[in-house]
């Protein structure tokens, strides 16, 4: 049996650009590693989710680890809380919310509260609360975002929103959509209003009326969803499992999957993340761990920020990071793939498919020798990423047979 | 419409052997007819139930054969009965059972009872009878293993185990796991303690004990399961279709599914099999039958006991054997695939999938000039288990339009 490595260069997958001659980063760059790697071993592509499908990063890691995401996705909630850092525990219900300028007759004003840059830390917490029973907790996120997680008993995420959609108009009421969210919203009425309370008076807003600023003055919640529980990743495929990943919606869901974070000094999950630190600590952590799953965020930053000779800089950068890699193919099986496309031309995530390179000692060779988008097609790998874990749990000869 | 030859060369696919020079049986082949029917159709990459899936020849075959082995697969009792040639009906619960030793108390001795390796099939007849009307079979296997089949009416498979699984222990009571097997249950307490009375004064094991070896005075049952009604495959597709296989365990599932077994003189499920009459024997039923399922099991035989160049030898046998299909196929067409990777490395079957051909007079030519693992991801099928049937009637110019 093979330890696993399975490394996401997030938003790896793109198109061609103009400023590339008309390759793409990957095509772009001088990568003897990741060549070297594809050469020993087999190739392809992948749809993360399905053909066409435009991932998300969290929809794509959940497919990507054997969940399928049309059943555990529960809304945007649970996902963007994740995203924030925020403690979630399977059944929480979660709220994506905004800091929004009302006045005292509860009618919006500014939906995004001026689009508040500073204070939203103390604004949010000042909220933390419990009503009858139900512990509240608000975690600030860019701007006027945050996120908003219920905690108790008899929750249910079947509750309309607080957030109008417009200005000029009274803050809604939540209403249950079903029997049982009666409660829910009973609550997300009185968290409003108590919101209100608080912010109206608090310091960092009175200090921003001084300074002829909307005052953030009310949080208005919207996309109701309830934390769903994975089952566990580990149990499921009989691994000690960690993750090294910048991220905190990916570390999030691991948290979920109950695959254990391995913190890494300098892994800061931006553009100048320390690379190579992650890499030693990944190789480091194979020695008691059997599966590592490793996210290297870069990639999808310079894919959104539409920069692809950056994103071509940071390719070459993993590729000189992955050198010891080539060490450890005797006894490990490496994967290295993307979670979904960010072309650069897009700036924003797609469902192009996404090569991938599957090694280790003794697995067919597809022998290509240039790994791209476009070489990835000649390889014999064309799966979905509902096969990825199985695919990793044949070639490290750890799956079950089934049958006889 | 043309007739089909389906040749499944079971466990073909491999992975690279250092005894080959770094090349698998099938690449290192010298294979002159297989190839010059890859290169004159299609070629291509099976996958017999999904990617990285490592399947048993009995899930393998069902799948290829339309039938989802996660929802027709009911356990390895049937299929293990299957396998030691009992003749099996549908509704029928087939039990995996162990020739073991109790003592007088019932207590587990040896649980193999000294691996017993003759008179099995004496003892095994010994215990053929009938309880509460319902007809109880037993069939001998390797060693100390034996298949055990109850016929009759208000059968359930949701029985506990009488093995347990470990010594010093008494043999467990079966129980109910639901109201519907209390009869079933009751049953097997029955042929348990009946099994010790038989076994205990057979002269089979009074020999053994003046030998000072463990007597197999107990049969111990476990993992039941009902035989599967399966649709009749004949029906399904619009086929005579007939088997020309070794195996028992394809066999019974060929009987299962209405496919009728042709008898070949010398087809041994060996590697010394007679594959020049198989053949022979598949292109004349070819004149009554529409469909003819192959499968020369000796490629598998080879993968199991680790032996690359004796695989290879065997690919090449198949090879000359397969010279006459040359002369058919402008009325039949022909596809050659295996039912899992077996690869010599690791002597078991493997989820890697599978090289396949696909030819007969007209169709589309990939022009591959040679056949192998690496080769045939060149080519234009890219398909799963289930979708054989689909591409064998399309091909043959038998499959129903859907739609207009």
């Amino acid at each position: 049996m093979k330890k696993i490595l399975l490394i996401i260069l997030d938003g790896l997958g793109d198109r061609p650009s103009d400023e590339l001659n008309g390759r793409t980063p990957l095509e772009a760059a001088i990568k003897k590693n990741l060549n070297y790697l594809a050469k020993h071993g087999m190739v392809g592509l992948l749809d993360p989710i399905a053909p066409g499908i435009r991932p998300g990063s969290d929809t794509a890691h959940l497919s990507i680890l054997g969940y399928d995401p049309f059943s555990v996705y529960t809304g945007r909630g649970p996902f963007e809380a994740l995203g924030l850092g925020m403690d979630l525990k399977p059944g929480d219900i979660a709220f994506r919310g905004n800091f929004a300028t009302v006045n005292d007759n509860m009618v919006v004003i500014d939906r995004r509260a001026g689009r508040i840059e500073t204070g939203q830390k103390e604004l949010a917490e000042s909220l933390n609360m419990e009503i009858d029973g139900v512990e509240i907790f608000v975690k600030e996120g860019v701007e006027h975002r945050v996120g908003v997680v219920f905690r108790g008993e008899n929750l249910s995420p079947y509750v309309s929103d607080v957030d109008p959609h417009s200005e000029n108009v009274k803050v809604h009421e939540a209403k249950p959509l079903k029997e049982e969210a009666r409660k829910t919203a009973d609550i997300v009425n009185k968290f409003v209003k108590k919101s209100y309370e608080i912010l109206n008076k608090h310091p960092v807003n009175r200090k921003r009326m001084e300074e002829g600023k909307s005052p953030a003055n009310v949080v208005l919640l919207r996309g109701a969803g309830i934390v769903p529980s994975l089952e566990n990743f580990g149990k499921r495929y009989g691994l000690k499992a960690g993750c090294i990943v910048g991220v905190p919606l990916i570390s999030g869901i691991c948290k979920l999957a109950g695959i254990e974070t391995i913190k890494v000094p300098g892994a800061t999950g931006t553009v100048n993340t320390n690379m190579e630190n992650k890499v030693k600590y990944a190789i480091e952590s194979l020695k008691n761990y059997d599966f590592i799953l490793m996210n290297i965020k870069a990639t999808d930053i310079a894919g959104h920020d539409g920069k692809p000779l950056l994103k071509k800089e940071i390719i070459e950068r993993e590729d000189k990071a992955f050198e010891p890699l080539l060490k450890i193919i005797d006894d490990t099986l490496i994967m290295i793939t993307g979670d979904h496309s960010t072309p650069c031309s897009v700036k924003d995530h797609t469902g192009d498919p996404l090569p991938l390179l599957l090694v280790t000692k003794g697995i067919r060779s597809d022998g290509i020798e240039e790994w791209n988008e476009t070489s990835a097609r000649n390889g014999s790998l064309r799966i979905m990423g509902k096969d990825v874990m199985n695919v990793l749990m044949n070639y490290s000869d750890r799956a079950e047979k089934f049958g006889a």
